[in-house]
């Protein structure tokens, strides 16, 4: 039996109990989100020892940073550095999006290291393998495509990108409507140039029954990729995203039905202004399923520093209702990311996250920031440490500089406004 | 005749030219901005060759660096590295906060290199010099302070901040209504402790008069400060808080009437969904005077990354009608900021003021990004670094890693998705 259909028969499993342990939430409500399918524990049936990570309503806003190769930067050792690099600075999940070298390989070390969930997207594989073997993308055979995703299934991967919603409709709309910079996502576009090379409907839209199987044997969590999403702010909320939106909504049904754990992904740019309309709308038409998000990022123009553009769009996304957030690294647009990316990134997103957990009245976000001010006022730093997001960050910038005003720091030094009256 | 007098007179100054044009706004609007008090020009009479910022309604959202020594640290080599990283980072302008060494000879190289407005806290010098004198802070002199003010406006200092609102009462209803850190501000706290033991009212308050004559004759802008600010999420938009807002709209009211350009100041630590409350909230008490705002920080616990923690505020406070915005750096509750500290802090409330112009639509914001994405989709990262918020990062950062693949980044590499198809 899947977590759903246990937890439809009101088992609590040692996961759910593990989540509701981790987060200070009730056992029964963990085990009735994910019977209704608003709460998803991806772990696949054929991974050990990793920790259980619920994501979705009524628990912390969960982080996720990308790691991989590329066919530019292909190192066993690297990918190593910033899986440890992204753990180290609290990732509560990891996906593989290796492009480049043995994709397998890199996969094996990455899951027997990764004590968190992993996702990986299939296609990437399929798409990869299609081309070292001298062929165009588009020469792609579906079948090959269902061959990764149940090779990596049985691996081992605990979450899945599959852009079901990238139908030959969605993409026909998006070429009617226009857009600035198209197709952004590798896995869209690959979808996209197949249809239309091929003349045939996107196979993981026309056959989603077998990768609901698969899914379901493995207990996959299937993440609904967005694979139409906007790449810039002039492209946001178009109709094009929206209907893959929509489509992903039918599909959260299926998997409901067929026991499949699912959350949807969402993008990606987007103006301030229309964050919140985005994950509001998305919750409605995704009938409340887990919403994964990408940034979103509200400027274009901030290449070198999308972490920070990042942080601003998911702290309002996450407090808006988005259930998990995955990373942009400073390297974003720019460059394969190295591991101080990818601890920055992590970090950014993790602030983001808090933020909205405040007001989200998360179990202990907002006692967490309480506990901070009062030590600050007492001028208590060792027990600041403790409560600080990154205590090693938080104890290396305080020894840079030592004040020579008992308890204060070298911003007021003698003039700080904590210490009582002089 | 001041700014706002000839504002009123239909007169059009230079200056109003200057920001008309830098802004690719109207310049009847910017007169009539300044007449009704919404937009505010700082610059001294005393002051040459400074740009000439604009600050308020319809106008693109500033940055503000502040530098300046402290007991512990004081360099005047130092501070001019900081000037000068806060002017590479794009600040719009600066505070000197020194509250160390020589401070009149500080203020006179800052104001000797800085190109843009320069605004200080004249009772820090007040402080200092007391308290130098052997004496305790409270033994200040109320005439003191008066002397340090036109003795800095004298000096050509463009924008002041004065804590005008810290009154007896709002400080009572302070303590009265109890807070987890108190007071926060450098200069609301000294002013609380004066007012207490001395048992007089805040000279500022008291005398507000004879403030406005200062700032009239040497056409200071008065920046409002907020004393009462709350210095954790715990204490945002208490009751002290507000009163003190109230009280600095009374007195935005009497400086349009003598003249006086006038902003005012906000917080501080808010939790995100207060933020939008308090930037509507502060708009109408200070009848549409330009507010500026520190962060705000939306949690208490990312000390050592605070300039994401403020560019989160900073966004939404900026697109709910902020007008300026002061930096918070990484240092920010840990140490005096270095000058990577500052670029960084200028850096990241710049992206939070960009975010937010395209959504005020200010002239030019939208059109911007615009432009990034037309490029970045023709894969010609020449001119995207032109419309880069940060071109230097963006080289230095695209230069780490080169794609093997004509145009691509290392990211993607030959599956980049904005290539066509292969």
């Amino acid at each position: 039996m899947t977590h759903i259909e246990q937890a439809k028969r009101n088992r609590i499993t040692r996961d759910m109990r593990a989540v509701a342990r981790d987060e200070h939430v009730d056992a029964v409500a963990v085990a009735a989100g994910i019977a209704a399918g608003t709460i998803v524990i991806p772990r696949n049936k054929n991974r050990r020892s990793i920790k259980a990570v619920g994501v979705g309503k009524g628990l912390r806003t969960k982080v996720n940073a990308n790691i991989g190769t590329s066919p530019d930067h292909i190192s066993l050792a690297d990918e190593k550095e910033k899986l440890e690099a992204a753990l180290a600075a609290g990732a509560d999940a990891l996906m593989d999006l290796s492009i480049g070298g043995n994709l397998k390989k890199i996969r094996r070390m990455i899951l027997d290291n990764c004590p968190v969930p992993l996702g990986t997207v299939p296609i990437y594989q399929a798409a990869c393998e299609t081309v070292s073997r001298g062929s165009r993308i588009t020469a792609m055979d579906a079948e090959k495509l269902f061959d990764v995703i149940e090779q990596q299934a049985d691996e081992g991967v605990d979450f899945m990108t599959v852009h079901c919603g990238v139908t030959r409709d969605a993409v026909s709309l998006l070429e009617r409507q226009g857009r600035l910079v198209g197709i952004v996502s590798r896995g869209g576009s690959f979808l996209a140039r197949w249809m239309r090379k091929n003349k045939k409907e996107n196979p993981l839209y026309e056959q989603y029954d077998r990768l609901l199987k698969i899914a379901a044997k493995y207990e996959v969590t299937l993440s609904l990729g967005d694979g139409l999403r906007p790449g810039c702010i002039h492209d946001a909320s178009d109709g094009a995203q929206i209907a893959e939106l929509s489509i992903l909504g039918e599909l959260v049904l299926r998997a409901r039905a067929a026991g499949v754990q699912t959350m949807v992904e969402g993008p990606g740019h987007v103006p301030l202004d229309q964050v919140q309309a985005n994950v509001v709308l998305a919750k409605r038409l995704i009938h409340d399923a887990p919403l994964y998000l990408l940034g979103p990022l509200v400027t274009d123009i901030a290449a070198g520093y999308d972490h920070i553009t990042g942080a601003i769009g998911g702290a309002l996304a996450a407090s808006a209702g988005a259930d998990f957030l995955c990373y942009v690294t400073p390297a974003e647009h720019l460059h394969l990311p190295g591991p101080d990316d990818v601890y920055t990134g992590v970090i950014a997103s993790r602030i983001a996250g808090h933020a909205a957990d405040i007001v989200k009245n998360v179990s202990g976000a907002r006692v967490r920031d309480y506990n901070m001010s009062k030590y600050r006022k007492a001028l208590d730093w060792d027990r600041q440490e403790k409560f600080a997001l990154d205590p090693r960050r938080f104890a290396a910038e305080r020894k840079k500089m030592i004040s020579q005003a008992a308890g204060a720091c070298t911003m007021c030094g003698e003039f700080c406004a904590m210490k009582e009256d002089r």
